[in-house]
C-alpha cells in the first residue's frame, strides 16, 4: 500500500467564485478521492489551515509520496516545514509532486536549487497539449499522445530548473507557447516530479489522462524495492 | 581558424521550383557563405554530386566541423561515407551538425542509436517559435528568446531521440505543435547537434537569429582546447 | 508476469576449463534459475547454438526483457538477428539488459550509437566494489553500498559509452580502476541497463547481491503499465 | 579577458603547520597566481578576513567566474553572501567552481538542492587516479587520462549531488574507493563545477594537469557569446 498525502493551500477555493466552481469540495479533496479509487493507495489530505501546515516529522515517517499544490500562500508555509520536506524527501527517499503553481513553492525551489521562475504571457488561457518525450517511462505507460486539455493558464519558457534528469512531458500552448511540463528528478535518495496543468479556476484534475499521469506519478516517486 | 564542411544532398533545389527559389544557388553555399563571413572560420562545401559524396579520410582529416543538411537523397549516401563520418566524429573528436530533414540521415541515425522517427501533422506548414531552454548554454549566446519563424516545415513529437545531454531550445508549431529542435550530444571524442530549423522551401537560413545558432554551434562543436 | 530471455553465446564454458568451472550448467542457465525464483518471473534462454540464435520476431514478441551475454562470439551473431532485437526494444518497448564483455555486443553498440570500447589494464584482474550513485533508482532498491566483489576482470575508462540517463553504479578496482558499471538508458519505448559484473572465470552471478541487482533491473526494464 | 575572483576561507593556513608548509603564501594566492599566468584570465582573491567575506553586488557586477575553496569555516559565510553568489550564478550567468570541501559550502548545497554529504573513508589519504569520462568536453581538453595524484584526501560515494548534466572525470581511490570528482551542471543563467582534487595539506594547486583542469574550468564557466 503506497500512503500518500495530498497538500493543497486551500486558500483561494474559499473565497473565489470561479474557484469554488472548478473545486467545491477543496482540490486537496478531488485528488485525494481519485488517489482512493486506485487498491494500492491511501491518500489523506493536509492544508493551510492546519498547524503546522499539517507536516510534522511523525506524520511524513508514514508517508510514501507527498503531492504539493499552492500558488498564493507559498510564504505562509514555514521554513521548518519546508526543512522537514527536504529531509524526507533527500534522507530517506520520500517522493513529493509538485504541481502547477507550486513551480514556485519553497519545497520545490528548495530541492532545484535554481530560481524556478517562469513566464506567463497573453493571453494568459488557451488549449494545451502535453506531449509525450519518453514513451517508455513509467510516469507516461498508457497516456496517450498528445494529451488535450481544454483551457489552462499558459506556462513559457524560460522555466529555471535544472535539466530533468527525465523529461517525461512538454506542454505546448496556442500561440506557441512551450513548457517543460513534466520533469523528473533524483534528489538525495527520493524522486520529485513537476507537473504543470491544473490551474484553480478549471477542473483539470478531473479529467482522466490527468489523473492516470498522477496516478503514474504517485507509484513512481514511491521508494520500495520490487 | 575552424575548419567547416558544409554538406547538402543538392537535388531539390535542381528541380524544384519553390526549392530553387529559396535557395538559387544552393543550399550549401549560402550556409557556406555566412560560416564564410566569421573570422575565425574557413567553410567548404560538398554534395551528393561528389565522388563519394566528397567525404574522404583525407579531407575530413583536415576538417573540425561538418554540417549535414539530407532528405530525399538519404539512401544515396553510401554505408561506408557514414563510417568515415561516425569514426571522425566518435574517435577524432570532429563535431557534426544535423539540421532539419537529416534527423533522418544515416549518420545522424548511426549516432544516435534510436529510430529518429517523428510526426509531420497537419497543417504541415505554420509558425514556429523557437525557445530556449538552457540560456547558459554557448549555443544560446546572444540569442533571442523566443526567434519567430514566419512559416516552417511542423515537426511534432514523439520524436525519436535519447535524451539530449543539453537540450538547449524547444520548437512550438501553431496549433500546440512542439519539437526537441535544438538537442546537443557527446558521442565518444565529438560533439553532435540536431537543429530543427531549415526546411528547403523557405529562406529560413537566411535569418539572422538561425545563422547565428549555426555560428555558435560550428563553436561549441569545435573541439579544441584554449 | 515478466518473461524474461536470457540469452548467452555458450561457447567458452564448452570447451575452457576455468569457465566451466564456475558454470558447469552454462552461465545463461545459472541466471535463468535465479529469474525463474522470483514469482513474478519467467525466464526462457537462447544461445547461439540456436537456430537464429534462437531470436525470432514471432518469439520476441511474447518476451518482456533480454538478458545479453557475449564475448568471444560477437561477430557470430547476423546483423537481422540485431536488427530484430533493435527493432522491438525501440519500437515495441522491450527491455534489454546488457551484461559484461556484451559492452561490444553489436546489439548494444546499435543502440548507444558510439564505439563502446574501454580499457582492460594491468592488472587484468582484481578486486571490485560498486558503488550506488542513485540510491533512489528503483535498480539500486535494497542493495548494500558498497557490494564488494572477490575478484573480477578489470574493465577502465575512458569507456565510450553516451552520457547514461541514470548512472546507477561505478565500479572501482584495485589499483585505482573506475568503470561506469551500472547505466540505465532510454532508447525509443524501451529501456536499457548495461551491467559490468560477470566475467566468465568467476562465479559472479552466483552472488545474492548481484543477483538481486539483475532481479531490480528486470523488473525496471520490463515496460508495464502499473 | 576573463574576470575570476578566487575566495578562500584563509583559516587553517594561519594556524596549522602542514596547511601553511602546503600553501605559505595562502592557497588563494596560490591559485589566483596560475590564474594571472594565463593571457586572457585576470584573477582577484578574498576572504573570509574581508568584511563581508569580499563579496558584495557591485564587485560580483565585474567578475564572470568565481573559485571558492571553505573547509572549517563555511558557517562563518553569511546567508546574504550565499544570496548574493547565488542571484549573480542564476539571474547573471557568472559561472562558479567548488573546489574539494567546497561541496560543502552554502553556496554550493544552495545551487544543488541536495544535501551534498559524502563520505570520508579509511584509510582517510591515499593515491588518487582523475579518469575523463566526456574526453570530448572543454573541461578535459589536453588532458592526459588518468591524471595521477600522488596523495590526496579520500572521499567516497554516496556523494548526495543531483546527477550532473555532464560528469567529466570521475575519482578512483587505492582501496576502491570512487567519488564523482569533476561534475558539470547548468543553473539558470549559470554555470557550476564541482571539482575534487584539493586538501589544505597537499600542494595538489601546484600540479601542473589539475592546474590545466582548472584553467579550462575558468574559461567554460565564463559565459560570453563568440
Amino acid at each position: 500500500m503506497i500512503k500518500a498525502l495530498v497538500w493543497c493551500e486551500n486558500i483561494q477555493n474559499k473565497t473565489q467564485e470561479d474557484v469554488k466552481a472548478a473545486y467545491p469540495e477543496g482540490m486537496h479533496n478531488t485528488i485525494a478521492e481519485f488517489l482512493n479509487g486506485d487498491p494500492n493507495i491511501t491518500a489523506e489530505t493536509a492544508t493551510l489551515d492546519d498547524p503546522n501546515c499539517g507536516i510534522t516529522e511523525e506524520r511524513l515517517a508514514g508517508i510514501d509520496v507527498v503531492l504539493w499544490w499552492g500558488h498564493v500562500g507559498h510564504g505562509k508555509v514555514p521554513d521548518d516545514v519546508v526543512e522537514i520536506l527536504h529531509k524526507n524527501v533527500v534522507g530517506r527517499g520520500m517522493g513529493i509532486i509538485c504541481l502547477h503553481s507550486s513551480h514556485y513553492a519553497k519545497i520545490f525551489k528548495r530541492l532545484m536549487g535554481s530560481s524556478c521562475s517562469l513566464q506567463i504571457p497573453p493571453p494568459g488561457h488557451a488549449a494545451e497539449k502535453l506531449w509525450t518525450l519518453l514513451p517508455g517511462h513509467p510516469i507516461a505507460a498508457g497516456i496517450p499522445n498528445p494529451v488535450d486539455i481544454e483551457i489552462e493558464e499558459c506556462y513559457n519558457e524560460y522555466f529555471d530548473i535544472p535539466q530533468p534528469d527525465e523529461l517525461v512531458f512538454n506542454a505546448a500552448f496556442a500561440g506557441c507557447g512551450s513548457f517543460r511540463g513534466g520533469a523528473a528528478y533524483h534528489r538525495g535518495r527520493g524522486k520529485v516530479f513537476y507537473f504543470q496543468p491544473g490551474h484553480e479556476t478549471y477542473p483539470i484534475y478531473r479529467q482522466k489522462e490527468i489523473q492516470d499521469i498522477i496516478l503514474n506519478a504517485v507509484y513512481w516517486a514511491n521508494n520500495k524495492t520490487r
